[in-house]
C-alpha cells in the first residue's frame, strides 16, 4: 500500500525568498528512503488563515502524512502548533515536565546573555510546553519541542524550522510509534542514479524514448532526468519486483553513452574523485572561481588526507609572485588563456609539493570581456607531477554566480579524467 | 487595492529534494517589489494531477495571479501547458510562427551536437509551440516560450525552469498588458531591512514587543525577523502612509541595540566590508573554511579591485612552507590557536602584499576535535599592514558544512569591525 504525503514549510523569511528553505529538501529525501510517496510541498507566510488552508489543501489531497516545518519558535508570530490543534480539533494544554525541561535547556543561554529578560524567556517557555490533547511529544533538539499529532485523516508530524534541529529531530520522529502506525504501511522502494557529464538532457531523453520500444515493464519505472550544476542525473524509482527493467535502462544508457556516464552506483563527482585521490594529494591555483574549487574539494569530512591547499591569486601580481607565473607571458597571451593556466598548475605543483594541481583563470563578469574573450571564457589545466597534462577551454553560459560554480563542474571532471589515466598528447 | 498572488513550482527534482528550487525565491523578491502579496508557493512533481489541485488550490484561496515555472520543455514529461490550458478551459493550437522561431534558435545546438535525433527535436519544437487560445506568447530566452494564459479568476503566468531563462524572461512578462492589467491594481509597498550581528533572536523580539506599547501604528506595519548565517535581519513592508511608525521601530531598535545592529539600509555584510574596503586590498589565509571566505569575498562583481588573493593552507607544512608559520609554534600551540591564525594573517600580509589579512583556522569536523578543542572550535585574526589586530574564538554550532559557512560570517564582521577603527589592546 502506497503512503502519500505532503510537506507544509513556514516562515515568511522563507515565503518571501530571504531565506532558503533547506527543509522540504531534507525531509523529501528522508521520504523518498522510506518509500512514501510525496506528492506536495507547500510553503507560507507566518499567517495562521494560510497555514490552515495548506494543511486543509493536503488533507482533501488524500495524503496520510503531513511534515510542517517551522513556527515553533517563543515568539508571537510563531503559530504552527496552534493552528495544527485547531486543524486537528484538538485543544492545547500545557505541559508542566516539559516546560521544565524547555526552561532547563535554557539556563546556559540566560547565563550567556545576562542582560536577556527572564519575563519574556519565561513566557515563551511557557508557549513552547503547550501540547495538543493526543499529541506525542518529540524531545526538543534546540529548545522548540516537536509533536505527532493525529488530525481526522492524516498524521501531522510538526518539526522546528532550524534545519540542525529539525535533523536532530527526525530519528526519533520517524521512529516514534505514531509515525510508524501511518508510515510502515509504505512499500519497499528503491532508488538508483546514474550520471552523466558532457552530455544535453535531450540525448538521454532520446535513449529513454527507445527504451521504450525494447525494455519490458518500463512503465512501472518512475524514471527523471535531470540537469545539475553541468551534469545530467537519471534517477528511477521502483518496486524491487522491476529491478531487471531498470538494470535493461541502465545497460542501455551504458552501451549509447559511454564517453559520458561516469557514474552508476549514486557515486557523486565528488566521491568519484575523493576515491580516484587515494594515496595521492591535490592542489588547486585559482583565479575567477575565488576558491570555490577548493572549498568543493574540502567540503568532504577527511578531505585533509587528500588536499594540501591552494593559491588564488586574484591578482596578476598574485599569479607572478605566489605561483611563478612569468609576468611576460601573461602580458603576452592574458591572464586567461591555456598557456597562464598551464603555469599556474606547474607553480601549484611545486609550491603546495602535490601530486596533482588543477588551475583555473577564467573572466566570470559582468565586466572584464573582450571580443575576442568574452565572459564566461575559461582556461582550466590538470597536471601530474609524473608530467601528465589535461587541458580546457570553454565559454560557459549564465551570470557570474553560475559562471563561478560551474568552473567547479569542470575542474572535478578534469580531474576525474586525468586521475582515471587520460592525458593530452604531449605538445 | 491588494493584488494576491500563488507561485508553482513544478518538477520532480525539485519535489524530490535533489535539486534546490531558485525560482520560487527569486519570483517572490520580484512580488514584493510591485508589492503585490505573495501568499503561497507550492511545489508538486511531474504529475498532471497534483499540478492542476495546485493550480486548484490557489484558486479557491483567492489569488489574482498565479505563476509557475517549469515543464515547458520538449520532453513527454514537461506538461505544464496542458495542465494550465484544461485548467483555464483553453484549447491548444499550434503556433507555426512561433515554430519556425524556436528551430531557428535550436540551428546552432544542432550543428554542435551532430548525433542529434533531428525527428526528435522536431517533434519537440512542436510541442513548445502550442499556445493556449487567448494566451500571449512571451519569447524565449532558452528555447521555451512563456505564456499568459487568462484563467476564470486568476491569470496564469506561464515561464521556464532554468532560473537563467525565467530570469530573462520576467522583464516581458512583467511589462506584458496581461500582466499589467492584473499588478497594475497592486499597492504601493515599501520594504526596509535593518540587519544585526551577535544578538540572539529573542532580544529583537523583546524590543518589537516593547514597541506595541510606545509606537503609533505599529499595526500597520508587517514585520518579520529571521536568523540567517548568524545574522538577525528584521524586515518591515508598509505602505507609503506608515513610514512614520517604520521610522520609529528603527530608532527604537538602534537605541536599544547598539553595537550589534550593522545595516540599516539594506546593505549586506558583503555590501559594508567591500565599502570600508574601498582603496585598500584584502586576502585570506584558510585552514578550515578551504576557499570559502575568499569565495565570499569574490562572490561581488567588481572584487578585483579589493581582492588580491589568497593562500589555503590545509595542511600543517602548508601553513609553514606558504605562510610562514614557525612549525614549532604548530606543534607548542596546535594549528587551531589564536597564535597561529595571528601567524597566518601576518603571513598572508607579507606575501600577498595586502593592506588587511584575515586568517581562519579551526575544526569543522565530523572529526579532529579533542577535549580541549572540542568540533567547532575556530580562531580568527585579521590584520592591517600599521600593525591593528583583531582576534576571535569561538566554539561554532552545527555540523561541518554550518561551521564552514559560518566561520565566513564571524570573518566578515571581524573585517568589517577592523576597518572601522577597531581593535584589540596591544598584548
Amino acid at each position: 500500500m502506497s503512503v502519500r504525503a505532503g510537506i507544509v514549510v513556514t516562515g515568511t523569511e522563507v515565503l518571501t525568498g530571504r531565506v532558503a528553505d533547506r527543509n522540504g529538501p531534507w525531509i523529501a529525501g528522508r521520504m523518498l528512503e522510506l518509500g512514501i510517496e510525496l506528492a506536495h510541498i507547500t510553503i507560507c507566510g507566518d499567517r495562521p488563515r494560510d497555514l490552515e488552508a495548506q494543511l486543509r489543501f493536503l488533507e482533501a489531497q488524500a495524503t496520510d502524512l503531513i511534515v510542517t516545518t517551522g513556527g515553533l519558535g517563543p515568539t508571537a508570530d510563531d503559530l504552527t502548533l496552534e493552528v495544527v490543534a485547531r486543524f486537528s480539533g484538538r485543544g492545547l494544554a500545557r505541559d508542566p515536565a516539559l516546560e521544565a525541561r524547555i526552561a532547563k535547556i535554557l539556563e546556559p543561554l540566560l547565563a550567556r546573555w545576562p542582560d536577556l529578560d527572564a519575563e519574556a524567556v519565561r513566557a515563551g517557555t511557557a508557549k513552547q510546553a503547550l501540547v495538543p490533547a493526543g499529541a506525542a511529544v518529540l524531545e526538543p533538539a534546540g529548545t522548540a519541542p516537536g509533536m505527532i499529532v493525529p488530525a481526522r485523516r492524516a498524521t501531522v508530524v510538526v518539526l522546528p524550522g532550524p534545519p540542525r534541529e529539525l535533523q536532530a529531530m527526525w530519528p526519533a520522529a520517524s521512529a516514534s510509534e505514531a509515525f510508524l502506525a501511518v508510515a510502515g504501511a509504505a512499500g519497499d522502494y528503491r532508488q538508483s542514479t546514474l550520471r552523466l557529464y558532457g552530455i544535453p538532457e535531450s540525448e538521454i531523453a532520446e535513449t529513454l524514448r527507445r527504451a521504450q520500444g525494447t525494455v519490458e515493464g518500463l512503465d512501472a519505472l518512475e524514471i527523471t532526468t535531470c540537469l545539475r550544476r553541468g551534469e545530467v542525473e537519471v534517477t528511477v524509482r521502483h518496486e524491487p519486483s522491476s529491478e531487471e527493467a531498470w538494470r535493461a535502462v541502465a545497460d542501455l544508457i551504458a552501451e549509447r553513452h559511454p564517453d559520458t556516464l561516469f557514474s552508476t552506483d549514486g557515486a557523486t563527482i565528488e566521491d568519484v574523485v575523493a576515491s580516484l585521490l587515494r594515496g595521492r594529494t591535490v592542489a588547486t591555483a585559482e583565479s575567477c572561481s575565488g576558491g570555490l574549487m577548493a572549498a568543493r574539494l574540502t567540503d568532504r569530512a577527511g578531505s585533509s588526507t587528500y588536499m594540501t591547499g591552494s593559491t588564488i591569486a586574484y591578482a596578476n601580481e598574485a599569479k607572478t609572485a605566489l605561483l611563478g607565473v612569468p609576468a611576460g607571458l601573461i602580458e603576452a597571451r592574458g591572464a586567461v588563456s591555456p598557456e597562464v593556466a598551464d603555469a599556474m598548475a606547474a607553480g601549484a605543483l611545486e609550491r603546495h609539493g602535490a601530486d596533482v594541481a588543477l588551475a583555473i583563470t577564467g573572466i566570470a563578469g559582468p565586466g572584464g570581456g573582450t571580443e575576442h574573450k568574452p565572459v564566461g571564457t575559461v582556461c582550466w589545466c590538470a597536471r601530474t607531477t609524473e608530467g601528465a597534462l589535461l587541458a580546457e577551454r570553454m565559454r560557459l553560459p549564465g551570470d557570474r554566480r553560475e559562471v563561478r560554480d560551474r568552473c567547479t563542474t569542470v575542474g572535478m571532471h578534469l580531474l576525474r579524467r586525468l586521475l582515471g589515466g587520460e592525458a593530452d598528447p604531449p605538445a
